[in-house]
């Protein structure tokens, strides 16, 4: 169970409005970036939050991984996004694949600004 | 987009073996804690892994709320458990539920062991 959970929560981000409303489009391109990234989807879950009087609703889209999971979360009135890519590295060490995972959904969304962090988990022995 | 994420590794888990492995249940369970808490789901997958040499697969289960999301991925070979709680704090600081419902869902598992962390979300301005 030891693994790699990167997260990145963006700020101001410069891309089209489709990626942070359209949550078909958002599970889409998260397959995509899943398999260019030599990961495994292993299933994809999607919900539209309802439009407010700021407009419309944002996103959450998740795919399960054979290797862990990824999970976006849209805030399109405040143009905001946070992502999170967890991968264990059973069968193999898949930490540049997450960071490549990561660093493919960063541009989708070009922030301007973003915060990263790195979080090994289940290091210490049972 | 402002919020709290806490992880837990859960490594020794001394529960019965069905909560490791039987996805139906651990779906059931996570519903019911995320409820408790006072949290709201809006929506559910859980995908159960197939049998290896080493015994029967894991499981991993996700639960979209309203306020973000709840992970768990299961290693029935390790006994270990991998817990993500996310929570916005759009509409209200939401962070005491998110303690609930990780403490909830940690004595599910009875772990002798773990390794916790809390990590803030969204912090600096756009």
């Amino acid at each position: 169970m030891h693994g790699l959970h990167l997260t990145a929560d963006l700020h101001d981000c410069q891309c089209g409005p489709q990626w942070l409303i359209d949550g078909p489009a958002l599970g889409a391109v998260c397959i995509k970036a899943v398999s260019a990234a030599g990961l495994q989807a292993v299933g994809k879950i999607v919900h539209s939050f309802p439009a407010t009087p700021q407009g419309p609703g944002g996103v959450t889209a998740t795919v399960l991984l054979a290797e862990s999971h990824l999970c976006i979360h849209t805030w399109p009135e405040q143009r905001g996004v946070t992502l999170d890519v967890y991968v264990c590295n059973f069968g193999g060490d898949h930490s540049a694949k997450a960071h490549a995972l990561m660093e493919c959904l960063i541009s989708v969304f070009q922030p301007r600004h973003s915060e990263r962090n790195e979080l090994r988990r289940g290091q210490i022995a049972a």
